[in-house]
């Protein structure tokens, strides 16, 4: 089985830098693979990816360098096997709260004696492998999110679960969940109290020897966030970027051609 | 039938900013439709895009105020049709080189007696309005595009041809045509020969009284091209600014990381 | 963000007519939008359509004045979440029978503090408004579907769950719920103990506050449902509305043919 | 080899019921083909249906009874080849105005010697039968569309064609072919000049031993073709009839409500 | 309603001979379909298929004679039901490990008052027969996956489970939960305590009147296991008799050829 | 720009054994890739794949050694580019007849000044290297199919044209082509006309100093033919593959377990 390049990056000490997918669409995940992130993870849960075309992200990008993970929709065992037996390298699980929901998710992700997911992985004995049964257990990797006042209180208790590899924190969920409508929606925190939870989620995980991950939305941010100790960093996703690439691209045509052109008027739109 | 903003835009003198998708993702599609372009096209030539998924990209942006084109993958009338029935407000056909090309492209576009264009505009009777048969030959775009030596020899006939709107230069073939492999492939053009021959296109094409559009790979050679008399300007296409977009997102958080992250050492990848 | 339209309706004391889609189809649900309901479900529980091609059902019923609804498959929390960050505008769930369905339910559907969705609405923040994350727990509704005897049993304590916008009745499974194979299976009951069951759902969901929705077969029995006070209705679906129509096409040449077509003569098949 | 049913009915000298898809959708495919249609037709010329699709809608349709036909794009030797290699049992090809275009037509549809069709039926093997080679060219139809002036002109030579089966008469076509924009788009043309027309190619095809098939809005029209001769006639799609029945069904359910409704007030749109 | 061609053959004292889908791909379904087995299984839950092909894998082999299974991801309501929906003549679920879990699997496998499924068999309605509300608690097959120590231990109170007809042998998950990785994964255990162990589970579903069904990698094991008793056995799958064939082919090809050709010489790969 | 292993094993004096997929199946093909072929070739003239899976089964091959080529439908130049934009590494034109058929496929398959190829290698770039426009017209291969008496008369002016790469014989054609309906269809020809045909087309090529391929059904038969001489031999293909392995595995049950099976009686099937 060919062997997990995040788990080599950590034994290095180095941060891995990943990459997010929300688009439906091979061709774009092909192009993300090759520009330059170590890990590159479909999102099953936000993105509008569903499992059919989730596979075929994944065999495009095989040919890659990065290692393909998925965040799967919910502690949902049918969907988290299904995105291993698929080829994802690991999985990222939404909404981790308590003990048992680390349990559980673990569980999904191991085989017996460790855990009861089901012996099948069908496009991974290919992909990864014809060994991959033997050393999946070591190189899959599990990450619980944690991103509710919940999971906070439950911290300690989630992160010394065994078989779990890391806790991957959702700003934005995490803001709402501790504090509600105070503040406003996303990534790259800035209020004290929030970047407070964020670092101790960051120093819990550390404590009970598992790595901390953090989804950003700014390379700034992300470097920030390394700075900080955090093992992996998400920085935007393919969504984002061609958004703001694509209104940078634009306004800054409009900002030469002057008032002369059509931003300003609204067409009746529709076609 | 719903007007085509970009004889709008034209009748008010300005010019038009448009689109492109290489993707063959609705979700992209519906993503780049609110960006601020004029007008988005869906490259089923270069783009790695189908009949079947540009028919959901064109209802992807249908709630926009984006003028849907597409860029067919070449002269053939079953393709064109096709692509107007599914409601595209126009095309842009590659490789007209003659009169005769031309003259068979306005032939698949308008309908009798200015053309032999079948009657059947499936989706287009419920997108753009269901008197569609009676001002398609008005509002419908038609393109052709100007790449080839054979091309330039022939233009003024090419231009002269009743019914066409309009002639689209790709600088890349353009170049490839005109000097072989002497330079470099690409868009944004800067030898005094290809700028005299873009210019030249240009000029008979207003001489003839239609538009002239150019292919661009940055706003700053767009808004040149503008500067020039260029009636409508692409630039860039999602493909490219995501690749861009991403790349310097990861180098710049690399830049910050400094050597201590992966970009160095390449592991052995193919996951 | 966009307001819900049904909510409006709701205000002016108007029922709501609702169209059904059971086909994988983003074409036929297009199609569909422009006919002139006031809302449109697609049905990912009983209806053949997965994940994916709901996706491309929603943007190509995007440019319509359709609030789009979903039923989804069944109480998960993943596939309502996924449907809402898609862009539904409300979900439809099915067999919702305690008061503790019905408190779940609400909170996949509501962010913190009233629910516990996570927040990462990928499209609905393009199709909607970017400002959905603020208004989305006003504007996006929550039915849950009473078609169990059970849900009979619970129905106060299920009206009265805080959140919960309205009940939608089921009437082939309340039916089979109620009596078992004592009656046919369908909609539009006119067995006196189903109509009560029906009406009797309808009055506690009034008095607790909330909007109670029927599936109707026919105009006819959905008009006596809005007479009886139904704040929406559903009529039929694109499956039905198709089949029968075609039914009614073939059977009225026949008829006028006569004897010497093939209606008698069953052919082998199968090609 | 399966056998025609078509040329069955024929031989009995009964008319042909033929129904129309212009839906991309396997399901809608799979119901239409149990509505009591002889034949039905995947229109891939005018309908918003890929070869992909076309597939599975041909694969859905072989439970039923149907003979399945598919309208090709255009005179495409490869999109012809590959209807009939998927399994169609016969093709409709559009825009057939000269002898040279029938014989070119009749030599995509048949294998040597008659024709230049090349060898692989991939699915006809396993659908119609593995000895679908020795038969194909006595069971595979071939029929020419009648629908332009140059046709009509060219008429006797057409329906002399050899290997011909029919011709195929698409009446918004051939209005538009012969008279321009002086009478409004459609089928069921009742213009004396039409109607003559419309006669005179049947006629001619009969005079010359072949076959006459029309396009039909109405069941009422279908008829007055079979008495007048026709051999097979095509009434309405899935298109139109699921839009006529939605419609139907909205206005019938507004009628009863009244004024209340909101079919008066249009809302803003969008979502 | 077709009669499940399953419970004639027990009828009739025979064995089922079944097949096993894991590409995605409905063509290789329909044809798989015409190679001789009695039922086939669509493997939703290891195999690469998700529900929008899985539906169009059931349309491809409906024409054939085999009765279609699905082997579903998980003991989950939602995705049982849409299977069921779609057309399976029955569901096997993986990992039923108490009593509990199968009297879950058979209420949603069932239609009250027996179960919990919800009605609206909009395929089956097609597909099967417009009385299959009435029929399909008898047609449909429920089958409990026995793939664990724990079930195992309750191998007796599962069996019992009123309306389940048989249990499952997945010999791979079986022998990791038994030995945990004492031996190698895979079918066709030879280890006496896996034997011993598999002909329990026959004995005690026997005893208790119901079937047992064992997946195996070979037509030598199957045969075994036919001897043994066992009422269905599934052989191999479409990916490894695909991977098998086509490996024989290339050695048996290369070993003609001898040492001259590519096989030692491993190209850098990557296209 | 990755070098064409194909070219390669021919500057090493090798014979390239060739895979062929009729399947249209991202994952069958990732399989097929991975069983020791040098090449595969995905056939969109014959095989049920259109081009939108053709590019996500080209994105499942990347990972592998094999070099990808594609069969395209017919001399088409809009076909040909995608196909090569895409990224396979060669084409295979059916139907070349004529010496300006030849001179039609090369000029469509390479840049100027060689030919006409548009330029615009949107997934090549990135499959192949960012160099793949200097490189592309000695990488990539143009095999011309002769299989029609009109190609064998026109053999030396077919394989002299400049820049085609080799023949490719379609035995099931050519055999038809020459022989009409003499002899049985299919590959492996016996018959000395055929096989003296298949050599004499192999020795012009080679005289003209192209390559020769040749389409087998057997590893035996391709074994001759690398014997005659041949450059290239294909094996059957996915779709034969996977239909005899599935017979032969139920025959060799059947076989064993005996009369009591199902293979004899025959159920009414349709489900």
């Amino acid at each position: 089985m060919k062997l997990n390049n995040i788990k080599s990056l950590w034994s290095d000490g180095k941060p891995v830098v990943n990459g997010w997918l929300a688009f439906a669409c091979p061709f774009s995940a092909e192009i993300m693979a090759e520009q330059g992130y170590d890990s590159i993870t479909i999102d099953m849960q936000h993105g509008l990816v569903g499992y059919e075309v989730a596979t075929t992200m994944l065999q495009a990008m095989r040919a890659s360098t990065v290692v393909p993970l998925v965040r799967v929709p919910w502690l949902d065992p049918g969907d988290i096997m299904k995105a291993l037996d698929a080829g994802a390298y690991g999985v990222i699980c939404p909404m981790v709260n308590t003990a048992e929901d680390a349990a559980r998710l673990v569980s999904y992700v191991r085989y017996p004696p460790l855990g009861s997911r089901s012996f099948g992985p069908i496009r991974a004995n290919f992909s990864a492998g014809a060994d991959y049964g033997q050393h999946a257990d070591e190189q899959v990797l599990c990450f619980a999110m944690i991103e509710t006042a919940e999971a906070l209180a439950n911290i300690d208790e989630i992160v010394s679960t065994p078989g779990l590899d890391g806790v991957y924190i959702g700003p934005a969920d995490l803001t709402l969940g501790l504090t509600g409508k105070k503040y406003p929606r996303g990534f790259d925190r800035e209020e004290p109290e929030m970047v407070e939870a964020i670092q101790h989620i960051l120093k819990r995980a550390h404590h009970a020897g598992i790595k901390a991950a953090l989804h950003n939305g700014t390379p700034e941010y992300a470097a920030r966030a390394v700075d900080w100790g955090f093992d992996l960093v998400t920085v935007s996703s393919d969504a984002r970027l061609l958004a703001g690439a694509a209104q940078a691209s634009v306004k800054s045509l409009r900002a030469v051609l002057g008032k002369t052109t059509s931003s300003d008027a609204k067409p009746a739109g529709g076609y």
